[in-house]
């Protein structure tokens, strides 16, 4: 399971402040809680600095690498911010993300072969967002037909079937579901992953509803998820689904996780 | 979902301690919480009473009727035991368990038949347990054809495919979860059912990996268990599992349930 942290995005007003007030103790922590908690990649996003992302998002790579060596997530719908960002990144990092919509596709593929990177494909396209399962699944195949017809291997790609909130359509957590179970079955080699928070939206509890919507999909085949590492109840129900789905042998991982005080 | 509460069992000391002393305000404050948090059937065990478990059983059924009249889930492997209850009970009740050992089958199948009750087949034979999916659904089908040669509807059939402790065999959870699958998919009209508690027996943080179970075992296909259902954070995950599923129309019952403060 490859877990993106979450936390350096610029939606969030505390990592919005630190980016305005170059904060780097600040970022670096946040990069350092999420590295320990168990992250594998770290999402990075200015997105909230229009005309100034690109620059934004420079300062931001540069400061969360001076404190770990956990590849990066390069997260802008622009082609030119991500082009930008890419001279300064170490380890191959990954995009976030590609849509069916022809300028953003066109303008981020040739990156994605270039720099050899892993990207992000998020079932949408110029028109429409994918609503249902059959939605999700035809618009994941044509994400897997311009990666290939690219040259870039399917093992690069991360489907995102995009889960949209459960209070507005209650049955778009199913269609998710259902889409991951196909996506995985259809396209060999091609991987899924899901930001978690949206599902919630408008509901109580939200993190209980966020850490179930995670242990599903992970049931369903999920094997990325864009989430909070540091958040140990969700941190534990993924470790808990991983011990239960065999995939933790002989239960290691799990007892090393509780004894480390990760899980609750 | 059908929840069959599984408090009142005799292998619980307190249980234990509460029939042997005919304590009837013990036994019906426990019968009565299930019932207020969301029981469908109670489950009723005097197993423990070697030599006295029916007369046991018979004072726990008259007790726990007494106070709720949701119907009941006659737990013994003991035909005898559960036709002298039978009388007593009042709702159609549920049998709790046969298996495929030749005597227990033979003596409950036609007290399931002429009492109309429904009846929980374990995934078990005279000479052993079912570890594989394989062996697991290849059971469920003999159960299922034992039920349906005797006239029992196989809508009365609620299979345990058994899961055992992931301290043990890290990959049981797993065959559990394929076996649900495919005893749904294979035989239609069929239920499913389990106990969570098992699979984590030996490992710490045992309530996180039984709630976690639960909702992968949900998105599986099973569509009963044996839990407790004051358990708030375990009755949580079903909620959310339930509307994650897209089973709880509008999200209803699960902004109901919180707003009763049943989730936790």
């Amino acid at each position: 399971m490859l877990i993106i942290g979450e936390r350096l995005n610029s939606s969030r007003n505390s990592i919005e402040k630190a980016i305005r007030s170059r904060d780097v103790g600040f970022i670096q922590a946040e990069a350092e809680a999420q590295a320990q908690a168990g992250a594998h990649y770290l999402d990075v996003n200015a997105g909230v600095f229009v005309g100034e992302e690109a620059e934004c998002l420079k300062w931001l790579v540069i400061a969360v690498q001076g404190v770990t060596d956990l590849p990066l997530c390069i997260d802008s719908p622009d082609p030119e911010v991500v082009k930008s960002v890419l001279p300064l990144v170490g380890k191959t990092p990954m995009i976030n993300s590609i849509t069916l919509e022809p300028s953003r596709l066109e303008g981020l593929i040739p990156l994605v072969k270039d720099h050899g990177t892993k990207v992000i494909g998020l079932c949408q396209s110029e028109d429409r967002m994918a609503e249902t399962a059959d939605q999700k699944t035809e618009m994941a195949g044509r994400l897997a037909e311009k990666v290939a017809a690219a040259g870039i291997p399917l093992d690069h790609l991360y489907i995102d079937p995009l889960v949209y909130p459960l209070g507005a359509d209650y049955k778009s957590a199913q269609a998710t579901l259902d889409a991951i179970d196909r996506i995985m079955a259809e396209f060999p080699g091609v991987h899924t992953t899901c930001g978690l928070t949206n599902v919630s939206h408008g509901l109580p509890n939200r993190r209980l509803i966020n850490r179930t919507f995670l242990i599903m999909a992970m049931t369903r085949g999920l094997d990325s998820a864009i989430l909070d590492p540091c958040d140990r109840q969700l941190y534990g129900s993924l470790k808990a689904a991983t011990v239960l789905a065999g995939q933790d042998d002989f239960c290691m991982e799990y007892v090393t996780a509780f004894r480390e005080g990760r899980l609750a």
